[in-house]
This record gives structure tokens, sequence and C-alpha cells, in this order.
């Protein structure tokens, strides 16, 4: 059997995020600087689809580790609203793997005529957007084949991470960040099959995380949806008990993407309390009374251990497409660049 | 048949939104006053469920009549992860129904003793969230004994926009949530029974919208779950084309919130391309080649206009919960106030 363009994405995620740590330094050295002289209070970011899931996890980190608060601005303000938001002394953060999606190379545009300091992750140092923007950040990824984002959004979220452990100057951050090539090596080696097993036939799943893990949690819902046609909707495992857990019934299936750090502790109570009302619940790296539990790497920083199970989940849920009798390179109804207006 | 709680609270709504406009216009001056003396160039939100539907309603409303971004923080990032954020010169809005949540009073005071000032939206003027604000907009909408928060989510967004209009000193919002309670009571005589049918029976279904409309979208998504037992899910409809319409099959059904504003072009088009690969489109208000057309009140300010539809969402789904054989009442596995730590 041919193996499928996403399969071999996946695969290259551990040497395309060694060649972006090796390559960009001088681009991302440039950026942090840039980000420290204009030390701001604000954190806007522009992204759709998965991009806007590292815009999320990009967030986390920024808000976590620099305590500058981050918002989302949605494209459209500019592009269909026509209005220019106070952005002065602002740093404006577009995230998007062509660069070439007019209503944010738009926005990029606005930002930085507003007065935000701009700066554009982006596969490609030559797209719209990165010309748009006062400094950017190419991935150096290679040409991504399939129309499922793995190997760009995970340099992307990489992309932001380097970014902030630079701007803030931290240590820790920066050396968890160099390990990640190593340590996505090993997230490739996971085994999720009890997982696949149940999700082989299911029409419905809900897939929680928190804080940084709630971005990888959104990315992965949009990675069933794309390649498995599953309807799985991601939540923070805290406002997935305001509401939601009404659909719960038994046998519904939930994926937990618990990390080792301070959210640890309220997501496998999550799961207690979703498996005690009949789910089936599958928990990374926890127990959890009445869960299953996957395995995933251990001993990681809290801010790059989501990003590590987001490469064990996309070798995993590239597997579960073809099992469940989908081309994963080919959803139905997709195409590569979305040009939203 | 005995009235479901729910249903009497919608009806409620009229009445409750012109009585929230007389008792709280003093209320309301001072935190204007006092969010006009401190110009922030931030907002930031904290809410949860329902009431963050109703923070992402006024992230439009004051990035789109003021210019200044708005930011949704989560309470984790105080009461799990013990960061306090840089928030000094900004303006913190909480939203809760209770205002008894302890991670969005812990949230509200962080903010304050952080520099910024904080506005509390609550049904409790006595709330533990109130006491931890500077200013309170208590909604008096009356004790809600449904699970399903509607009456004080029409009053939490009403609240909002009444704030935005006075801070703004802008007098087409303020005539047009003057006349809020008489086009509520014109949004509960529309018939979606259309819709009804197809839904009598469904497992899974997309809510779209954009701009403010997406923030109903989320809350009709979240309501199908809560009373119907109805895997719903809402996507902004420019988002819904990155990827989630690759589970859009044959007869997968689709509700778009259109209003007559800037994005309903865009949403019609949306709802072309959907219908077009099979789903069963329905749409408020506007005619979509291949979609159903539900009737909406027109002729309303494109601000509050996604509220009057959540008004006739509301009375549609409370009968299609009881259509569907649910208590609309009593959701399974929730409790009315869902305290998160």
């Amino acid at each position: 059997m041919t193996q499928s363009h996403m399969a071999r994405e996946v695969a290259e995620i551990p040497q395309v995020a060694a060649r972006f740590l090796d390559q960009s330094a001088p681009a991302l050295a440039r950026a942090a600087a840039a980000m420290r002289a204009a030390d701001p209070g604000l954190i806007v970011t522009v992204a759709r689809g998965s991009s806007d899931h590292a815009a999320t996890y990009l967030k986390y980190a920024a808000e976590l580790l620099a305590g500058v608060p981050v918002a989302s601005v949605g494209p459209s303000v500019a592009s269909v609203y026509g209005r220019q938001l106070r952005l002065g002394g602002a740093v404006c953060i577009g995230i998007s793997q062509s660069g070439r999606s007019p209503d944010i190379v738009e926005m990029m545009r606005s930002a930085g005529a507003g007065g935000a300091l701009s700066v554009a992750i982006t596969n490609f140092a030559d797209s719209p957007m990165a010309l748009a923007s006062a400094h950017a950040l190419p991935l150096l990824a290679g040409v991504e084949q399939s129309v499922a984002a793995t190997k760009t959004f995970v340099t992307s979220v990489l992309a932001g991470l380097a970014l902030v452990a630079e701007w803030q100057d931290d240590d820790g951050l920066r050396r968890a960040v160099a390990g990640l090539p190593e340590a996505f090596d090993r997230a490739l080696a996971v085994d999720w099959s009890p997982l696949a097993a149940r999700l082989s036939r299911a029409q419905s799943a809900f897939v929680l995380g928190r804080g940084p893990a709630f971005a990888i949690a959104s990315e992965a819902a949009l990675k069933f949806k794309e390649t498995c046609g599953l309807h799985a909707e991601a939540y923070s495992a805290a406002e997935v008990l305001h509401g939601p857990a009404a659909i719960v019934q038994s046998n519904f299936p939930v994926l937990a993407l618990a990390v080792e750090d301070a959210a640890q502790a309220g997501v496998v109570q999550t799961c207690e309390r979703l498996a005690a009302q009949g789910a089936d619940v599958f928990v990374t790296g926890a127990a959890a009374q009445g869960a299953v539990t996957l395995p995933a790497v251990t001993g990681l920083h809290p801010l790059v251990a989501p990003l590590v199970l987001a490469v064990s989940f996309y070798g995993f849920v590239e597997a579960l497409a073809r099992r469940r009798g989908f081309d994963p390179d080919t959803p139905p109804h997709l195409r590569k660049v979305t040009e939203t207006v």
C-alpha cells in the first residue's frame, strides 16, 4: 500500500522542527528583540482553521509565561466590517500556513498601520502575509501536500513557543523547545490502538483539554472531522460540565488530553465524572477511575507537553482515517487554501 | 399540559428586558462614566458557558463600535495556573448569572488588584462576583428555575450592549437597545416549524453565524445539546469552510443565523455552498439558493439583530426539546451552578 502524504508529512515532523530551530534563529532573535523593545501590554492574534488553534496555544504561552493578555481578532473586523482596531503599542501575530488568505493579509497590514508591531508566522518567506508584516518567521516546512495541515501546524506552534522563550529570555522554555525534535520522535512511537478500536465506527465524540492542551484538543477535533468524518468537538475540561455534558450518554467517546501541569488534577476529575455517567473515556498519561489511560511522552516542560501530544495524535488519526475508509489526504469538499473575504 | 419553566422564562424576556432598562439606568451611567474616564486600550472578559457567549457578543460590539480589542481570559489563568495578568489600564468585564463561580470571582478580584476597572454583569447585586468588582450591573431578571439559561442570557447581552452604547455615547445603538423589549415580543411570534420537522430526530448539526451572530450561534448550539440531546456545533460562517465542512454530507442539517449587516452576503454564500454539497440548510431572514428561509424580525440595528434572533431561537428550541422527548428544565447530568476551580 502506498503511504499517504499525511503519513509522510507526520513522519517528517521531527526533522522539520529541527530545521526550523537551526535555520530560523536569526529571524527569531530579531522578532524577539523587537517585542522586548515594544514591551506590549497586549498581543493580538489573527488566524483561521488549524492556524487559529496554534494561536490559542500561543495565547496560553504568552499569558502564562509573560502575563500579557492575548486577544484573538476575527479577520472579519477589518475585511467585512471595515473597522480598524486601536492597536497602538500592541504586537499583532498572524499565523497562516499559506500566508495568502486575503482577509488575514489585510488584517496584518491594518494592524501595522494602526501602530502595532506585526509578526507573520507562515510557511513561505515570500508570501503576501510575510511581506505585509514587519517581521516574519518562515516555517521552512517544505510543501505540504495533504489538505490536513500537520507539519506546518506543529512548526507554527513551535515558532510561537520559541518566540515567547526568546522574548522573555526564559531558559527553561528555551531548553524545552530545543528538545522538541527528539520528543517528537518519541511521540511518533506511542500506541493508541484501544482508542482506534473504540472510534472505528463512532459518529460523535468530545476532545477535552485545559490551558495549552485545549488548543491541541481543538486541533484534534478538527482533524477528526477533516480526515475521519467524525463529529468531534473540543471543550475545555472545565467548560464541558457547563451544558455540553448533557449529550454524554452511555458509551459516548471522550478523549481527554492531560499533561503534567497544574490543570492535570482537574482534567482527571472531569474524566472520572464523565466516566461515571457512562462515557467511554480515554485519557493521556494519567490514571482516572473508569477511564482508559493512553501512553504519552512524560517528563516534559508543561508548555511543550501538549504539542508533543499533537504529534502522537497525528500519527494515530491518519491510521484511523484509513480504518474508517477515508483517504486522509483528500477530505471531502475541502481545498488547501480557503480564501475567505 | 403544564408549561415548562423554560417556556415561562422565555415568555418573560420582553418584560425582564424592559425592567432592566428601566431600573439599571443609574448603575449603567456610573459604569459607563468610569469606562470613559479609564479610556481603555483593552477590554478583557471573564465568563463560562452561556455567559461566555454573551462575552463573545460584547467583544464584537466593543470592537466594531469602539475599535477597542477584547480578549477573553480563561478563569484558569488565575485559579489553576496562579498567574496574574498585566491588566493595568484595562477594563475587566465578568459575566455570570449566579455570580458565585469561585474561579470567576477570583479572576475579578485579581484583575482589580492588577489595576483594571472591574465591571460585573450578574443577576444578583449581592453575589460574590458583584461584591468583588468596582461596578455591578444587576440583571434583575428574577430567579431562573430552568437549568438552561434564557432570560438571564438575553439580559446579560442587553446589559453589555447598553454599557457600550453609554460608554461610546452612541445614539443609534442607544435607541436600538431601548427598542429591544418590543422587538423581543415580535421575535416570540415567529414560526420555525420547518426546522423543527427536520431536527425532530437529527443527531448532529451545525449552527453558523458571523460577527455578533456567531455568539448567538454558539449559544444556540449549546442549547441544542443541553435541552435536545442534539450534537450541534457552532462555527463562524467563514471558518466552517476551513475543515469542518468535511462532515457536511447529504442531508446534514445546518442552521445559519444571518442578519442584515455587512456579513450577510458572505453568510448566504456559505449557505449556498453547503446546500450545493447536499446539506439541509435553513437560514434566517435571507434568501439563499437551495436553502429554506426562516422568518425573522427585520429592520433592526445590526448590533441588536442577533440578540433578537436568540429570542426566536429560545421559543423554538423549548418546543423542539419536548418534541424530542426531553424535559427542557432538567437536562441530564447538569446542575444550575457549576463550580469550577
